[in-house]
């Protein structure tokens, strides 16, 4: 199995030019999925990615229908029944490219330029794609895969995955598998491999306030109305203390504490402030006291203010004492937050909190857990081994920020863990203009994948 | 003269039809000063103002180019030097008419409906205008005016007036008068008659707060990274204190307390808590403690959010951590506050509590101070004593809450005061769908004008 390991690994040593090529040939296709003008892209992008599947000797291959955009899913169960079966999720949508005119080049001809390849989705993700059909192209050059292998490609993880869940729930047979892989992660930096091993769980509210029931006239009314807007702001405000922390009843009643263990695995994490600072563009950080912000962001709950409306918002004044005012309101959860229970934490606090002067309604848009990927688990060893056989460093466990409401569902719905990882990084500028892929990583990570399937068989043996 | 005088009430109480027939067809132009595809109906309109002026006898009638809508001018100026001068003060041009749909008539098709003449500008202004030139009608079918008198009837007084003040500072020969006569505000109820006293003036800023130099991912950045939407709104949450007063430094420093004769004078007035409260459509006000309604709106200044914008206002979610939030915040003025005082005391307030994790700044969109009209002035006491002949009760003296420049302006250019009163009623749905004008009491307003032109003579020769 060592000998076959290496010719794949030369294999792939050799082929560059090919992977590249299946690469560009697969991001040239505009696959913006929440464009209905893209349709048709769509549809040519899930076929280019089962013929991919098929071109390798993939079973099975089929192109799903859903209510939205169809599913890629494909097999190789040769390994038999007696060895692990790998679930490779990816997505083969694409964000929309706009601002157009920032681009330097054209979003959907990709274009190597140095060490980049320059093209929509390069990195987020069919560079993540096309790097597993690579290395599993490399092994079955010579010979057979060491474990079993499914895909799993969706078409609307650009939109919040809506069909995702019941394609799970009504294809638990098919999809059946002893691990996840997902590359939809990525790397802290092009030295540090990482395996994300918790993602925040997400609660999302439209908050309104209400106060007259027309707009009216602040030279008239203002001083003795209550400003909807004004209460708004006061409730918001009220919602942290000068501590950072966020002040619903009992909100960290259910946060797990970090272990000296686990701050000290995050204190490896070449995160320092300035990593922030750069990535964010400000000059100076924020957050809860007490914790570092590699914390702050992985392991500690949050509530943010993503959109707020009143009045009148347009270019000039207009004297308007607004009838209402709106705002979009996000906690990202954490280990062992349940959102319904923050949502009744936010009804306290507004029941508590907004004058009798005002009505005010909640609106709840989103609501997940937080999940956890074990990286105790056989396959996230034998993941991290082979991180370190191509990079010659241990990779780095990563707390996650952001939801991948995947990972929850696939536990959930299919029972079994996920691998969260991938080769891109952090200045790719995903869901931006001139988003890139590093190539010397993307190549490392092919490597990375044949290695990781070859380990996932042996420790299976052990 | 009293033979005249009573022979013009005459005449008006013999001529309604008349009255109302002129303002029926001044009332089927659309003059909408805001839209640019009703500028020929608003040139159409200055020539119909200019015509009724004409029709009654007025001298160097013309409709004078702006930059932008013209102005109409008109003088009678036949009672000699030696008697004072009134400026009539109107405007021509009206809001528009949307939503259009919730008319239950043809806004420029008048229609009687009872005691109400249903029609866009029947109360603001057209009627306030109209019922002058009939007054003036009725006097003059019998004889000379007792007094000099000049109209100024401007047609952008819906857009801020931009051409108003050029204007008045380059033709104030023509409109030299004694006083200004502006019948543009209106009456608490049909029952009591109103001279406003005092106006409030406006200090209007856009404050915007920047945080990161583009809008983050709420997972990958929140808890590290300062939500300029969340600042914002602890910025304004800190701008009242417990008790409803301003927090800006030394905000009240300048602003003139109440006597007890002006407390007791706003506490005759019929507008309990009851009145706002229906006049506005919520179940309970807020305010200053420590005074009436009626005196927060008219004798002490606010501070009020007008618009509130960040990130996503959308339907659904977005998990944006937004690069900026905006708020439009304007201040009513009393006196003796001036606006770029209060702009530094602004700005004071954000460089003492804005943190240092966010960048601000604010562009002032407005400034003006507190107007006032002498109530003891011999003019306004002659109108008083009009309103009372026609009424039988005294006026009742109000602080008006919102701000009317032109009663700056006219103060500032011409040297004059102004008499500010108006026979509209508060439920005359002016700048909303279905706009009317009490009738009744809109034939009493044209007499009391007729008794204050006379009343205006006689004081002037005691």
């Amino acid at each position: 199995m060592l000998e076959q390991r290496q010719m794949a690994l030369e294999y792939s040593k050799n082929n560059h030019d090919t992977f590249l090529n299946d690469l560009s040939n697969f991001l040239k296709i505009a696959s913006i999925s929440t464009s209905s003008e893209h349709k048709p892209e769509m549809m040519v992008a899930a076929n280019a990615a089962a013929s991919m599947l098929r071109q390798i000797g993939f079973d099975r291959v089929q192109v799903m229908p859903t209510p939205g955009h169809p599913v890629v899913f494909g097999e190789w169960m040769k390994a038999g029944p007696d060895l692990p079966t790998v679930l490779v999720y990816g997505h083969y949508d694409v964000q929309p490219v706009d601002p157009i005119d920032l681009w330097h080049s054209q979003p959907f001809s990709p274009q190597v330029q140095g060490d980049l390849l320059v093209a929509r989705g390069s990195s987020d993700m069919k560079g993540q794609i096309v790097a597993v059909i690579s290395a599993i192209r490399s092994i079955l050059q010579h010979g057979p895969l060491p474990v079993n292998v499914k895909f799993l490609l969706e078409g609307e993880e650009e939109i919040g995955s809506p069909n995702l869940k019941a394609f799970l729930e009504e294809n638990r047979e098919l999809l059946a598998s002893t691990i996840a892989f997902n590359p939809d992660a990525g790397m802290i930096g092009p030295d540090s491999p990482t395996i994300v091993t918790t993602l925040r769980g997400l609660a999302y509210f439209e908050l309104r306030v209400y106060g007259p029931d027309h707009d009216l006239h602040s030279g008239l009314f203002g001083g003795i109305v209550h400003n909807p807007a004004q209460v708004l702001c006061e409730l918001i405000a009220g919602m942290h203390d000068s501590m950072g922390r966020v002040t619903l009843p009992n909100y960290y009643k259910r946060v797990r504490a970090l272990s000296p263990e686990e701050r000290a695995e995050s204190a490896r994490l070449p995160m320092d402030d300035e990593y922030y600072q750069a990535q964010a563009g400000v000059n100076k950080l924020w957050g809860e006291q007490g914790f570092t912000s590699a914390e702050r962001v992985g392991a500690r709950p949050t509530l943010e203010v993503n959109g707020l409306y009143s009045g009148f918002t347009g270019s000039g004044s207009k004297t308007v004492l607004p009838a209402y005012a709106m705002a979009k309101i996000s906690m990202r959860l954490v280990a062992d937050q349940d959102p319904d229970e923050v949502q009744q934490q936010l009804v306290q606090y507004l029941t508590e909190r907004a004058p009798d002067t005002v009505r005010w309604e909640i609106t709840p848009m989103a609501g997940s857990f937080a999940s956890a990927a074990n990286p105790n688990s056989r396959e996230a060893i034998a993941f991290a081994n082979a991180l370190e056989s191509v990079w010659g460093v241990r990779p780095l466990y990563k707390r996650e920020g952001g939801s991948v409401p995947v990972v929850t569902d696939m536990q959930k719905i299919l029972g079994i863990d996920s691998v969260l990882t991938g080769f891109g990084l952090p200045d790719d500028r995903i869901h931006s203009p001139n988003e890139h892929l590093h190539l010397p990583t993307w190549y490392k990570g092919i490597d990375s994948i044949i290695y990781f399937l070859y380990n996932l068989a042996a420790s299976d043996k052990e």
